[in-house]
């Protein structure tokens, strides 16, 4: 029975979103007294915070990814729903997915975030953002084609063009990547090549402010910086990306201003959230911040409907200590347990203190050895900071649909070096080598538009 | 040193195709005194026998492909080149890739084949076939896309179209796709939907021979077809497709003539040589079979070019027992190995005596506990069989690289009885979600072009 008043329709509660916010909202609601509805656009939940070893070739993509069908086919309460929501209205409590509409007593919208360019939308093209399966294997395939065009290259300064890589953003995905590629390039593929030597690659990784890792304590942003620099990557902070275009990438240190030519041009600089917030901007009336984000109240519903809540990457949630929460898995996650007792409690007629965010600290991994981790309390670097960011990455990872298998690859990888996911593919692959570009050999601007793996 | 003779430059062995056959080739002279160039259009060796498990959910690409360069780092003779190969000058000795020609003294080409429809190209839109890591992607999509609209659908004959899934072609690869279907369908995925009930799914085989695996001892096809009928196939014999149009595929079955309405049609049923055995013809003379398969010698050299070898599913080598060798791994990887112990001998001014095939036996699959194995002298089936089949899976798989994560894969998915890899991608979803369709829902159509990971 799910009904508590007999004849009257179970409450239903519809979440648009299957990311961390809206997958544990759904979680949490799966043994209540409601019916719930999961929409996503895709067949699957993603673990973004490991999409850089997918961009690199370490695992593969469904290493990281769980069909919702499956982590929620427990839930019998809970259909999910493969589409896309393009609009709701929150007088008649509808949600529409094109022409079709469903209904809602509760409404929960974590549909996250995707990179942004502030305005620079052309720069796209020169320099990839990660934030889906397809970006990663956009990114692998840029990468691993520049290595395969250096070593066909003769001309030395085109070569040297290939065999740079640049990464705008010092933030946690821009020093995952750059440990990454330069791990790739400095071990990884040391052997692989017969006419260039990949160690003399270079990397390097851009930052606007005056060090890497800005959210965390000075002083691991140094650790950071030393462990980077150690890995063959130069750090470059205090620099400002002026424009992107071709293979040119054009910067500002201080009064200075360079050029760089870079083949490879890889974008960890900034996020904007996703358009849902827009349009409910329009329908309700809500505002939003610079980023696209949702004003939340203090339990995370609008203002003037308490029944509809934003979570996650989504949510502007400043009733902390003034400054909007990060857009980090944890906070959605607990954004989504919450949304899911606030409902819960509402149903019996009671209600919920405020949402607090517990910050259980920050971590980035640079490299195989390495990682920062900040808990506040307690600040610490190194290998045993890398076995902790592993212990909890696997924890969460395992958490729906046990990856076993990751955790054997990564010790696998680990002890080999090894990356086995190095896949060029794609339909346009293949297609322009039947065409034949002018020498007859592919070249990466060929497959540029190539997303498969 | 490499060169035997002072001054004079080492022999250069050119081979065209990183797959069984001419990967096996390169590892044999990988200690010899000559230089070796590998050309591939993909930087990964496919092992093609598991592709099935890619194309039903169970496998990532990246579990059974291996970076050619990888492969070769060891062999230090060995140059990997990634291109593609559009001529041959048999008198000059030239491979043309483009506009750029390399030159060789001895030329081994191993292209293999594609899919072919017999003249009926236009039903491989509604048919994909299985030969690349794309091939097997959009098989993916189209499988899971189709259970999705299944849970959407609310006409019942619709609906039962997309719960129709057909497998024109009951050789190893139709067998072993049924199979999987099958399981997915009736185990793997039973919980996982709210509207339809997946066990009412109905998976056809259609084989136009007596019986399935028509290269096998009849009682064995006899078990093969059990083993299938257990697990929920419909096994056809007998039976010609003789048309495939949007979801209706037509079939003779003796005289009579029925349609089946399928949403989902795989193909599985012949193959053609790759278009460089044509282009081999016309520039060499050479004599092409109707598979367009080069007619070799019995050193699997051409007449006229004793420099020239073609080996694996490229070549029609008939003087064993006077039907060409099946187009099969073991004959691709022993012709590989014995085209390169015959160059090494000619360096040394000695010969070899024919190229004989060992045919260690053949096996297929049939789902979670079940094989069929035939070595000749001792034919058997069954869970025996299917550890047997398991076993000369991983030996072979692990050879190069050492897919130990496969090995696990496959433990987990076999007593959770899971497949994780369950993911729909593509730039076209994402980019269909935000167009829409009538009624805002993905649908398959609107996907099916799509080829990622």
């Amino acid at each position: 029975m799910v009904n508590t008043v007999e004849n009257q329709p179970p409450h239903h509660v519809v979440i648009v979103g299957g990311g961390f916010g809206g997958l544990y909202a759904a979680k949490a609601l799966s043994r209540a007294d409601v019916h719930v509805t999961l929409i996503d656009k895709r067949n699957f939940h993603l673990f973004q915070p490991l999409l850089y070893q997918v961009a690199t070739g370490a695992i593969s993509p469904a290493d990281i990814s769980s069909p919702l069908r499956s982590v929620l086919n427990k839930s019998k309460n809970t259909k999910v729903l493969l589409a896309e929501v393009n609009n709701i209205d929150p007088q008649a409590q509808k949600v529409f997915m094109g022409g079709e509409a469903i209904h809602y007593d509760s409404l929960i919208l974590a549909t996250g975030a995707k990179h942004s360019y502030f305005g620079k939308d052309q720069w796209e093209e020169f320099a990839p953002g990660l934030k889906t399966v397809e970006d990663a294997i956009e990114m692998r395939h840029r990468i691993f084609m520049a290595f395969e065009a250096a070593e066909k290259e003769t001309d030395p300064e085109k070569r040297r063009a290939w065999l740079t890589f640049v990464i705008v953003g010092g933030g946690p995905t821009g020093v995952e990547l750059a440990g990454a590629i330069a791990e790739l390039a400095y071990h990884t593929m040391k052997e692989d090549f017969r006419n260039i030597d990949t160690s003399e690659a270079q990397v390097l990784l851009l930052e606007g402010l005056d060090r890497v890792l800005p959210p965390f304590a000075p002083q691991l942003s140094k650790q950071a910086e030393t462990s980077l620099t150690r890995l063959g990557v130069t750090v470059q902070p205090k620099t400002m990306v002026t424009n992107i275009e071709g293979d040119v990438v054009s910067l500002k240190q201080g009064e200075e201003v360079t050029q760089i030519h870079a083949k490879t041009v890889l974008w960890a600089a900034g996020v904007k959230a996703s358009p849902l917030g827009k349009m409910l901007a329009e329908s309700t009336g809500v505002e939003c911040d610079r980023a696209g984000r949702v004003i939340v109240e203090p339990d995370l519903s609008l203002k003037e409907h308490s029944n509809i809540f934003v979570i996650g990457d989504l949510a502007n949630f400043a009733h902390q200590n003034g400054k909007p929460l990060p857009g980090v898995a944890p906070v959605a996650m607990q954004e989504g347990q919450y949304v899911a007792s606030l409902i819960k409690q509402r149903l019996k007629g009671k209600t919920l203190p405020q949402f607090r965010y517990f910050d259980w600290g920050s971590l980035a991994v640079i490299g195989q050895n390495s990682a920062v981790v900040d808990l506040g309390f307690f600040k610490f670097t190194g290998f045993l900071a890398w076995l902790f960011w592993l212990f909890i990455h696997i924890y969460f990872l395992i958490e729906f649909d046990n990856k076993l298998v990751v955790m054997i690859q990564w010790g696998w990888n680990y002890f080999t070096r090894k990356r086995g996911a190095r896949l060029i593919t794609g339909k346009e692959v293949l297609e322009n080598a039947k065409a034949g570009d002018s020498n007859g050999y592919y070249t990466p601007e060929n497959g540029r538009q190539t997303v498969n793996l």
